[in-house]
């Protein structure tokens, strides 16, 4: 069983802060300073070039990227770190569309987060497809025989909306698509499992959930039945099949090696693994009902005390990720008044007031904090919507 | 005056080593372990999400970048940081290609490095373009009414070999095309001027000369005739014009901002700020009169008390970057028993021993000793070369 007092106690949490942003940017780990510090004194500072083989910044992206392969239901040999999150979209997308070649059609929804449709606007442009994009509800409908490709964010960045990953990677495929999973709002807040959906392309990011630190690099996992054959356009000497041969005609590295591109971050991606090294002993089910537990109640407690806010996310909690919206006519002003307070959420235009409860580190105490702040500010109304804007423009 | 004494201090470098592979991966800079560790305990673990605004990270890319356009002849506001080079090349191609809609061929030599052939296969591939690839003296030549861009690294990363950047730039814009240039061996290494010679684009990393550790992040600058009509198709919610509006569709950000794609990698670029702290008191002028010293020192010694070694390089300094390439049969080898010995360069096939110097912390004293090691490496025989492959397979 996993102990959440133990994960909590390995994040380094502000003194009097109550937390819910996590969903934007993880804390830091306790450990991550140190772990940087030594991968620069001792491996940067010391070996320098001979780093890449003597300490394994060579193999770093790959061998990162199995630790997060467990936490997202993928094999070993499947995830390969690197770039950043809409990199790695144009790469799942690029390389679907290839597999695809009859069809031109790619399906998203509103929901999905508006740097994963910049990249597919920018595909389709380049190469002649046609961008659809639908309700979330509606995504189901219009998956039709012309589909190349459907790509959906899981978990809605806004409203915490879960999409049924494997009904909706079902109709795909009846319908002769493939489909592309955002895991940015999944990825150590619900509990992923993507061989199990049997998904083809999947992405994500670990500055979110999984605590790397700002700007921290992402994932991509390819299903093994497309690994061998998926074409990327972006073909960088990391992802070649001898990198250090030099040849002039790329030729693409087995597996998801391909989906490697330049020089990884290495101490990005040391940073990383001082959350990893937390993240190992976490049980993702054990995850999961906690995750539930927290938005659950915080919810309930928002219901009962708070009677003018209206809830943005879906009440079963099993089409939910780790996060609730709740809408407020002054929510930019309401959420003014609670980070000063110290609760920490975060707003979405037009007035959602969100909250991220990422399991490892939020406990109930956060939760009735968060109620209780929440209820006092709305009673007390002194959150006067021209004050909290003159405020939010000083600080 | 530059005052290199200073600047090599700034840097540690271990203890009996002579390195000379900074055009591989530069050593840290003294300040960085301090700047990174500082970046982590009052930024991200104290800031939190309110870092981005608070600590400056949303606007570090193009702070960092005005700093390094210094080095490279460009102007503030011209250039932006992120990713890795070889997606920087993509950017810059995609780019340029979108700009001469009417031609479809793409030159580029066979001195470029693999990565950048590699990038623009995959773009010729999937855009309908044809990427033709000649040797570096046969570039003038190819350049034909038919080109739409070409695409160099300026200092051939073998041999050192440096392009006239102002003269072939004239000739493919006589020829109605565009000229991308690849800085990987130029920035921190030569006096580039890029506003000078009227490139349209160019991309260069920033762990080489420039010490910002490795997997450090690229840069890309646009001149400013192109700046603001460029089309990325790599569009990422950095690049839009109002990333925090959450728009569904795609606009362009002013500028070189648009060169912009995911989320910025903050601990990477605290490092390298380490590093421009040094930089920012260099003159580019000083330091390339200071290249070309050790450079041709180099060569001299090496010719003078190495008969069997063959010159790898030109030896006009001012066709020449920062490095210095000798060819040996058992080049192999002979690298080995040169690191085994505290002279660190590095070998690339088939038969080349290649010597970076790197101004900044590189002196005279370096090039004695390693003219002297390498003499008396080559006099004693002592590299058998089946020895040495032996001993390269164990460590």
């Amino acid at each position: 069983m996993t102990d959440f007092t133990k994960t909590r106690a390995a994040f380094h949490l502000p003194d009097g802060m109550t937390y819910l942003d996590g969903n934007s940017l993880g804390p830091m780990p306790r450990a991550a300073a140190d772990r940087v510090a030594a991968m620069m004194a001792d491996e940067w500072s010391q070996m320098l070039i001979t780093g890449w083989n003597k300490a394994g910044w060579y193999v770093q992206p790959r061998k990162v990227g199995d630790r997060i392969a467990r936490l997202i239901g993928a094999g070993d040999g499947q995830v390969v770190m690197g770039d950043t999150l809409s990199i790695k979209v144009f790469q799942a997308l690029s390389a679907a569309l290839a597999l695809r070649p009859d069809r031109r059609v790619i399906l998203s929804d509103s929901g999905n987060f508006p740097s994963d449709l910049y990249v597919a606007e920018g595909i389709a442009r380049a190469l002649g497809a046609t961008l659809r994009v639908v309700a979330p509800e509606a995504v189901e409908a219009a998956i039709g025989p012309d589909l190349a490709v459907l790509m959906l964010t899981e978990v809605d960045y806004r409203t915490g909306r879960r999409h049924d990953m494997p009904a909706l990677t079902a109709r795909a495929h009846e319908a002769g698509a493939l489909a592309i999973w955002d895991l940015a709002h999944s990825a150590g807040a619900v509990d992923v499992d993507l061989l199990g959906a049997d998904a083809d392309f999947a992405v994500g990011c670990t500055y979110k959930y999984l605590n790397g630190g700002p700007g921290a690099p992402a994932f991509i996992w390819t299903h093994p039945r497309h690994a061998e054959v998926a074409e990327p356009i972006l073909q960088g000497w990391m992802g070649h099949a001898a990198p250090f041969a030099f040849d002039q005609e790329y030729r693409p590295a087995p597996g998801i090696e391909r989906m490697r591109v330049g020089t990884p971050p290495v101490i990005a991606l040391s940073a990383l693994e001082a959350s990893l090294d937390i993240w190992d002993h976490v049980d993702m089910g054990a995850l999961r009902a906690r995750s539930i537990a927290l938005t659950e109640a915080f919810i309930a407690g928002v219901e009962a005390q708070c009677p003018d806010l209206v809830l943005n996310s879906p009440r079963d909690p099993a089409m939910r990720g780790s996060q609730v919206g709740f809408c407020h006519p002054q929510g930019y002003a309401v959420m003014q008044a609670l980070i000063a307070a110290g609760v920490v959420g975060d707003f979405r235009a037009p007035d959602v007031l969100r909250f991220g409860f990422a399991p490892l580190y939020n406990d109930l105490d956060d939760v009735s904090r968060a109620v209780e702040v929440l209820a006092r500010i709305l009673r007390d109304a002194s959150w006067d919507q021209e004050e909290f804007h003159r405020k939010a423009d000083v600080t």
